[in-house]
């Protein structure tokens, strides 16, 4: 059997998450239907780094599959794109090491979260930013995203739901705002993201720039090991899962498509 | 009674057009549905300055409504956003001269429409973008946007199935092209576009911009006046109704939202 890695990218705002569900249109349902035909049938699992949610995007997600089929490693992308639908399109294939796995073998996550922080909303960004009329100060926002730089228990942000056992501690190598265009972007690169860990942060972080919350509350916040004491969960369209990274070739991929 | 002129933007992929038909979604539909919420279920028909087809967006749409309801003029505006879907957003509301009419008063429209001429197509964008993988050159396109300019016949750039009767004599006042961010952007002023003049021309310079036909071929196209002489209709999703002109304050719009 060979390995095969792919990057795809994916409008969410029409999927129910990644993951397949039994009756919903899911990325990787998708995906595995495409590859089903290519096998003449025969069922062929795909493996992506981690799941997204309903309505989350990914400009670069990577899954991989087994086949025993022998098309050449880039002609992959090119067969699977042909069956897919057009909100989902495969970058890149290659054949890599059959120890490789798109899950296990992550070493950084980046994601990106888009806030339009105008008074009018815009429609046709309505599935792609979240808008979010109350004036925000963005040095506070700024000031606050060092304070989750480092490796803590995120307890705190993530979902009080989530089934996760295991250690809630994370490393957050890069937290940071910056406005353009009128849009707020967030970026985070962390070694690993708990369950709606980003979408928690946002929420915290837009308490904070609305004055509601100061940017040292973040410390305490950590230190409670409490969901309630973080903002709202932010809604998953300003969501972007922007790159996965295996090793250190951690190239810039410079703005929004 | 009271005349209310709005303004109107509305993300066109979800809607089987502007015109209200029955069983289908559409722009007009949900602008009356709103209307006759807060008239008590009375029906209050809405006048647009024209159609627009399936797919194909608007960003200052304009349209006019008679009610006796003594609301401000500047409220009407929250108070039919307040009951319309994500997708349409009213950005201003004024009451108007009993004489006015958003149809027949029409001076000027200017529509735009937009190609991402790369070889990769981009998932965000295949709703408002028509993506053109094949070379084009864009100085032959803008020397061919130079023979639409000026008061010709354009029974070549309509669809053949059109049923309006009348002159087929338009004048385009402006017709461009030119290249930003990895899109081409087409701007069509005139005083009246043909049923599907904008795509069928859009269609005809993507065919001047490959070589397939040479600019001053425009002319003689013109001339023929038969629509098969004209290249492909476009698809919808490039196109947008960008501004609707009234008077001579044709103020601009500077950039694509």
């Amino acid at each position: 059997m060979r390995k095969i890695k792919c990057i795809v990218t994916y409008d969410g705002s029409r999927f129910s998450g990644y993951q397949i569900q039994p009756g919903q249109r899911t990325v990787q349902g998708e995906l595995e239907k495409a590859l089903a035909k290519i096998h003449k049938g025969s069922h062929t699992g795909v493996h992506a780094s981690g799941r997204t949610d309903a309505g989350v995007h990914a400009i670069r997600q990577v899954f991989h599959f087994e086949t025993s089929y022998q098309i050449p490693e880039e002609k992959w992308k090119k067969a699977i794109n042909s069956l897919l639908p057009g909100d989902i399109y495969i970058t890149s294939s290659e054949e890599v090491a059959s120890s490789f796995h798109s899950r296990f073998d992550v070493k950084r996550k980046e994601y990106r979260y888009y806030v339009s922080n105008t008074v009018e909303p815009n429609v046709f960004w309505r599935n792609y930013v979240f808008h979010f009329a109350y004036q925000l100060n963005l040095e506070s926002m700024q000031e606050a995203c060092r304070h989750l730089e480092g490796t803590h228990d995120f307890t705190s942000f993530t979902s009080a739901k989530a089934t996760t056992k295991g250690s809630k501690i994370r490393t957050i190598y890069h937290a940071s705002c910056s406005e353009r265009d009128g849009q707020i972007e967030f970026i985070f690169r962390g070694n690993g993201f708990l369950y709606n860990m980003v979408r928690i942060i946002i929420g915290t972080l837009l308490d904070i720039g609305q004055g509601r919350k100061k940017p040292e509350d973040i410390q305490s916040i950590i230190g409670k090991k409490d969901r309630k004491y973080a903002g709202e969960t932010a809604p998953p369209q300003g969501l972007y899962l922007w790159k996965v990274i295996y090793e250190e070739n951690d190239e810039e991929i410079p703005s929004k498509p």
